[in-house]
């Protein structure tokens, strides 16, 4: 089917500008600019594969950022799945449905911030898809990673007594989107947060070589419904004190002002810090990870998440997990 | 960001139904439902991995197919990329972007058309992602396939008096689609060609085991852009014989009424058939694949594509290759 015409460079100029940024590759036997990438493969090793979709007007809006830091996100969300089982990414491949209004510029910054933040993490862009869409900018995103054989964390090996614990701090993604839709201004470090989350490569790929955790997810959709699936997998429970949550400074003012706001935290989204679980009940206090880590709570026999304050009256979150359906 | 509630079914309800659809993995350690899935790697294999977007009204109108057919189509044209290197099928991730009146029903459908064609060719959907669409039915699909190392059949090995190969016939699929946009009736044969494309993955396999092909594409953009590719990485140029190009009884009936249509078979898009080169000049004969490729002409020194009829006339196609931005 044709579309209309938008760009004086084409489909195959631009993936000719891709592969002259992209450069040789290092990893892949072939990259950009066949029918598929090819990678020799390793025994010893398991692939670990995820694929994410960005859609103007449901995961971004245009005009709160620079369409180079949004390719740096769409690049960072999909890292922090591999981060999340303990891996090490390795390729990327971007699929984009263009606007017309899209202007050959606004392509190389978008597609610029995606390689760049690939870059940051070892990965290369490997392939992709760029077509014409009629309907807002469209962000399709596989990533691929590696991990030793049988080391990847998953979501289900969660044990009575576990530690859990959360990397960075909770809610401050949340609190930027609910000022942005709001109209409010943003602090920027909460803006940051918002718009150039980190995946947490390295602490993931700590946990899997120490083999300190027994289950591990990154937080998308915020701490209660991500750690929900940790617990509906492994069959347990968690208990967790509201006073231990991890929160920046920019989000403590904020919540000084507003108690509600203790729900982003919980239930806001988009965080792309690690949740995990450990029988280590210390780790915060490893050399290696020192800081990095906070613990929030313990997993328990009892069936669901306990929210408690530590003088042991019970919370419960006002606002359900994420859901992009609902 | 929230959107819209349009369904009952939830996102993790959707996930689990779809778990129960695909059964337990053969291939894979994990697949559905955690961060990402989880593959074996096995040295002397080579990994292959392709990604598509497929965007309701620039790739396809919802009211000309059912969502089961359009489901098997998103799967079909992605293994296609698969058996244009050589390679055997694995492993599909599926990223849907659903518009509010798509129903649960509706989901279903799609998801079980990709499933199916998936499993007909060995392959497995091993994970994906699903949020709200304000903008049309989003499906942006990724493959993965192995090949034996070093095995793989890319653009850029045909040699000057290799024979061209296509597989197939040429030009049915766009037939269909300019009937299908003038409101004309499609031949029931045409249609088929346009919504049920055929990955030739046996072919591919059976090329890329018997070292017979020097160079291969999957026909997505019509024979003149993607031989061209062909040529362009190989440094070649090509003499095609227009009568050699094999049409369908459907099409060649079109063409008689109207012989302009011969460029739908040179440059109409979406044949999924397999173009490529080898030493080998009497291919069409070995028993294997008696019938299934035809002759349609010889790589030669000379740059570019040169059509011409078999007394010797030129033919300049009128139309030019397939290119979303154009």
């Amino acid at each position: 089917m044709t579309s209309e015409k938008n760009s004086s460079l084409g489909e195959f100029q631009l993936i000719d500008w891709i592969d002259q940024q992209v450069g040789p590759s290092e990893r892949l036997s072939l990259g950009i600019g066949d029918d598929c990438s090819i990678q020799q493969q390793q025994a010893g090793q398991d692939l670990l594969t995820s694929t994410d979709l960005l859609l103007e007007d449901v995961h971004f809006k245009r005009c709160w950022t620079s369409l180079y830091n949004l390719g740096r996100k769409a690049a960072a969300v999909n890292l922090s799945d591999i981060a999340a089982m303990g891996g090490t990414p390795q390729a990327l491949y971007l699929g984009i449905g263009r606007p017309s209004e899209l202007s050959d510029l606004d392509m190389k910054e978008l597609i610029s911030g995606f390689i760049y933040e690939a870059q940051l993490h070892g990965a290369e862009l490997a392939g992709g898809d760029t077509c014409s869409s009629r309907a807002g900018l469209i962000i399709a995103v596989t990533v691929q990673g590696l991990v030793g054989q049988g080391s990847a964390i998953c979501r289900d090996g969660a044990s009575v007594g576990d530690a859990i614990y959360v990397s960075g701090t909770l809610g401050d993604s949340a609190l930027a989107l609910q000022q942005l839709l709001a109209d409010e201004p943003v602090d920027d470090y909460l803006s940051q947060r918002f718009h150039l989350p980190t995946a947490r490569i390295e602490l993931g790929q700590m946990l899997s070589n120490k083999q300190w955790a027994t289950a591990m997810l990154d937080l998308s959709d915020g701490l209660v419904s991500d750690l929900g699936h940790i617990l509906n997998a492994s069959g347990v429970g968690a208990e967790i004190t509201l006073e231990s949550l991890p929160l920046s400074q920019a989000f403590q003012q904020a919540l000084e002002c507003d108690a509600d706001l203790i729900d982003l935290a919980l239930a806001g989204g988009e965080d792309y810090e690690l949740v995990f679980t450990s029988p280590l009940k210390d780790l915060a206090d490893q050399a290696e990870i020192f800081s990095s880590v906070t613990r929030i709570g313990t997993i328990c026999q009892q069936p669901g998440l306990h929210l408690r304050w530590s003088d042991g009256r019970i919370y419960r979150c006002g606002k359900s997990g994420f859901d992009h359906f609902s």
